[in-house]
């Protein structure tokens, strides 16, 4: 709704352009917020709360931006970079950091290549700025951003990195905003010509639908500014057993017959069953019908540097990663 | 053992300013560590923890600062400013914004006089800066401050306000460097005659003796970014009663049979009874002898302005402000 009413004042669409018409020297700003979804949902943005802090660093740096980077292309993190594009009469670029979404900072392809976290802005909705100026590292940018984001009510404007040309190149995972359009555009197709969305979303994400069912349980609580749990979906049918699934603002690990069968960095995504509109961690109640989708993370984030800092490790799991099953095309 | 090693590095002494030697444009900084006392006394400081976030606000207003101002005179706060004003070849404000110490980032007449608490920039000793770019309240300073001191380990190097030439002389509290000098200099001298040194400081302070014993009891919680807790302290003989001290950082209400005989915004300082040396609530513990001594809070502190940020009920008490009593001269 937020991101329609921008659209109408800026009386325009936005301009998505790739990294390759960025010059080497321009700077370029990640942006999106930070914070629980559980909370995001339920509070009501202040139409600047991204402008000042993007304008803070500007400042900082003594020089403007050129582009719009996304953070990470997942729920409503990837329509606030369109949002200030649109504001800030900027190109938006086709791309993000993750190639889905993580809960942490550090999380990213930005930080994987080595780009520095700091300067990174936080802005709240009266307006107020934090600007961590100098980090030793993506961890502690985390850890200082995860605090203020706290007080600012666990829900907070985050820009970061900020990257000129060639590092932007160098760790964008390209072209998510053409494959979360051409994954919109199938779900769309297959609703007006009554087929499957799941199957018609798998398909264009190059995985597959793991399993189909009812939710009956989410155990959830917000803490340490996310929104952590585990949701239990039961099979149709008596004999089709259930899938656990873990999460951390996003979903982290898919588990049937005791048994990972789908784990970070590859995405673990509902869609509802009836329509396959996503469904979010902050979405989740019991009686939804889902499918969940399991499609494959892009090559950036499984390598070896990458599992390191996206890896079922890096979240706790004991766990080496396993790629997703049936993942044909790779 | 700090200050020592940076005067030798320096080879000369500070210079000591007033207030009215500051042109009104020239801009100048607060400067002092936030955080637990209790864990300042076992961290090591690096050398540089103050410049980084000064430097950093200088490239953020593009202006160099003119001259170093003290937050608060209290405790090591005292000393800060002079180490920063060595290392920067600055001159040193005679004044600060308390005329004694307070636990909180709002509790000084710089906010109580309007001066804005932002920007405002805290340092880590691993050389990391978060800058509160703007905030709406003193009070969101503290609360988003506080939450970053405490991920800095509850020690942080705080640069705060930035005050040009007019709003330093609105809101400096002045003479408390020449005032501590004093004090200083009657409890040297009190020890060298071999005179009671807490009558001595009390004299200077315009002060009196409250109390002498021997330290019975200190409950303690180091919580909150905050050393809180309570001190209770026999007098001598058998009749002598007891004294009762609340502390958060700083003493706050000294007790005699049930009654608040000494309160915030007025001073309670504990000395060591056989020579004088002040003793901090980081320095408490079971057994030490000491004289308790009150002394009259600046006028600028017990305005009705002023007293909604520093006296009794800021900190949570059900107690109107009552100067201390014997204060002859105000």
């Amino acid at each position: 709704m937020w991101l329609e009413r921008e659209l109408q004042l800026a009386g325009k669409s936005c301009t998505v352009i790739s990294a390759d018409q960025i010059t080497d020297e321009a700077l370029v700003f990640g942006v999106g917020g930070m914070g629980a979804p559980t909370v995001g949902v339920e509070k009501l943005d202040a139409r600047d709360e991204y402008l000042h802090p993007v304008r803070a660093l500007e400042k900082l740096l003594g020089q403007s931006f050129s582009a719009v980077v996304c953070g990470e292309i997942g729920g409503s993190n990837a329509l606030v970079p369109v949002i200030c594009a649109l504001q800030m009469g900027l190109p938006l670029v086709d791309g993000d950091g993750m190639g889905r979404a993580f809960p942490e900072l550090q999380m990213d392809n930005f930080n994987i290549m080595g780009v520095s976290s700091s300067p990174l802005a936080l802005g709240d909705s009266h307006g107020n700025v934090v600007i961590l100026q100098k980090v030793d590292s993506a961890e502690r940018a985390e850890q200082y951003g995860r605090a203020i984001t706290i007080e600012m009510g666990s829900s907070a404007a985050l820009v970061m990195p900020v990257m000129n040309g060639v590092q932007l190149r160098l760790s964008l995972i390209r072209g998510t905003y053409t494959l979360a359009h051409q994954l919109g555009s199938a779900i769309l197709q297959a609703r007006k010509q009554g087929q499957d969305a799941a199957e018609a979303a798998a398909a264009v994400g190059n995985g597959r639908v793991l399993f189909r069912g009812k939710i009956m349980d989410v155990e959830r609580k917000t803490t340490g500014g996310f929104a952590r749990g585990r949701l239990q979906i039961a099979g149709f049918g008596s004999d089709a057993g259930e899938m656990l699934i873990d999460f951390q603002n996003e979903n982290l690990i898919a588990y049937q017959h005791d048994e990972a069968v789908c784990m970070v960095p590859d995405l673990i995504t509902l869609l509802r069953l009836e329509d396959g509109e996503p469904i979010g961690t902050e979405m989740l109640r019991y009686g939804l019908r889902v499918a969940v989708i399991a499609m494959p993370a892009p090559r950036e984030l499984k390598t070896e540097k990458a599992l390191r800092v996206v890896g079922p490790r890096a979240f706790g799991y004991d766990l080496d990663f396993v790629p997703m099953a049936g993942n044909l095309i790779e």
